[in-house]
């Protein structure tokens, strides 16, 4: 199969992982900074060229990242990898520039509510702000991804209009940002509104990569790739272990996982470069570090079980 | 979208539920008859037309199914509802028939480990009995669906030959059945490999339904589903809650789940029949019956939470 929509699949996928910020952010086991640092060392030996590490949001409402910046003073360069922090306003992006980062994920809720909830401020607000976030970060020189948060909807799918992602899609493209992410938070995307979406929104960025960050909350993660892959996205946010979740939003549970995703792209012929064995003896690692009897992710508990997976499966 | 592949999508698709057979199977936790006689009337509640509600197989194999006569004495009879029982061997259809049944499940392992592990033959002697048993089912006036296990693949994707499989499609039909079943017993299917061989036998089938069997034990259940629309597929088995697997592989676990996949399917469109609702609370009933924290599918426990899952999920 070469194609399953309007274009054909590509030979490469990127992977951008974003576990140490989005899988972690919601779990009530505050991980040690050294633990994320060897957490994001055993992402980068497993083959992952794309790291968001961390984001840059108060303490007080997200405590699992108020060791930020020791994060990033730690992590070691290497070459060919590129680290991302989130940041919500103003204040976050200059903290990730004094952190040392050189991307940067900025973004505006495409849902008034969720706006107000997430970020505090109402959507219009947002925009705003995300000008000015936008502008900060340039003349820090930091590459800079625009991010759609709800793109396919809030508490249920269609409860955002289109056009106002559409819309949202076309101002982040104007103020220049270097990529664009559509992101389903809430995990409500099914694969018939990603084609639409998607088709809609790739045409726009031209060449600019269209980055599909997508939740399992209601099992259609990797149908929904599959919908994305032949609408023309060649990039997806995805999270070891298929950990995470918006704190904010009630049953909003982990993203699609890393290995399940890349496992899934290797077997129809798509190479991502992640090397499925030694991430997947990184997330039953921290599937113990976290307390977890499991994560959501499947693809790991088969290729790296430990002593108390084996025994859970063969009883279930 | 009305297509994503060579044939436009339909506008209904029939849910087989074998989730009172595939689904209890593995459980080691033996459910009483009458609570599998409630499970079989609520299912019929919830709208499913169609039920696979046991299999005749040796109790000392799998002691869940030891009741199956008790269970087909109980069930009610429903105008439009269809029930069907599996069986591996000739003493099986006649077990079926007896206890009333006016539909089986037969089927022959295309990978040659599987059938000796699965029903102690090899795929030739199996290839022979199935030719006996279809007889004896005819001869008794049943609807015979024919199934091919491992189709896409034993211990792991491809260890199967394709032209094995589309050889075995051939002698079914040949033969005389009424259906076709594809089923991913290890869930190891990919959807490019859905698209290739669905894409191959669907059109042997002709006007015969080709029913698909998915698992989802590496996480591609639903991205397969959309697949095999594409390929013209219009019947799915599902098991409530995510439920089942082949107790003689390892790792194998659960069916895709039920309510899952008609989710997808009612959010692109394409009517099932099943009131969400309502089996998501029959889902929610037999995870404290089956005394499990949870099972592996997500949509129930959104729609239909209890107080134990709900506190599992803020603090997750």
């Amino acid at each position: 199969m070469s194609r399953l929509g309007a274009v054909p699949f590509p030979n490469r996928v990127e992977i951008i992982e974003v576990g140490p910020r989005d899988g972690l952010q919601r779990e009530s086991t505050i991980v040690s900074m050294q633990d994320k640092v060897a957490l994001i060392e055993a992402l980068v030996n497993a083959g992952l060229k794309r790291i968001q590490v961390t984001s840059f949001v108060h303490p007080k409402w997200v405590p699992q990242m108020a060791d930020a910046e020791e994060v990033c003073a730690r992590i070691p360069e290497e070459p060919g990898v590129i680290y991302s922090g989130l940041a919500l306003n103003l204040k976050g992006v200059e903290r990730a520039r004094s952190a040392g980062l050189r991307a940067i994920d900025i973004s505006v809720s495409a849902s008034d509510a969720h706006s107000r909830k997430n970020a505090n401020r109402s959507r219009a607000e947002a925009l705003e702000e995300f000008k000015d976030m936008y502008a900060s970060a340039r003349e820090f020189g930091m590459a800079v991804r625009g991010g759609i948060q709800c793109a396919f909807g809030y508490l249920k799918a269609g409860d955002v209009e289109r056009e106002t992602v559409i819309e949202i899609a076309r101002e982040h493209l104007e103020l220049g940002v270097d990529e664009l992410a559509l992101a389903d938070t809430s995990g409500v995307a099914n694969p018939a509104q990603v084609v639409d979406l998607v088709g809609a929104v790739v045409p726009l960025a031209g060449e600019r990569p269209v980055i599909l960050h997508l939740h399992d909350t209601r099992g259609m993660g990797l149908a929904n790739v599959l919908a994305a892959l032949g609408s023309g996205v060649r990039h997806f946010d995805t999270a070891f272990g298929g950990l995470g979740g918006c704190p904010f939003i009630q049953g909003a549970t982990g993203n699609i996982a890393t290995e399940d995703t890349a496992h899934m792209l290797h077997a129809m012929g798509i190479e991502t470069g992640v090397d499925l064995s030694k991430l997947s003896r990184v997330s039953s690692r921290f599937e113990r570090i976290l307390g977890k009897l499991s994560m959501p992710g499947k693809l790991y508990q088969l290729l790296a079980p430990d002593v108390e997976t084996l025994t859970r499966t063969s009883r279930d």
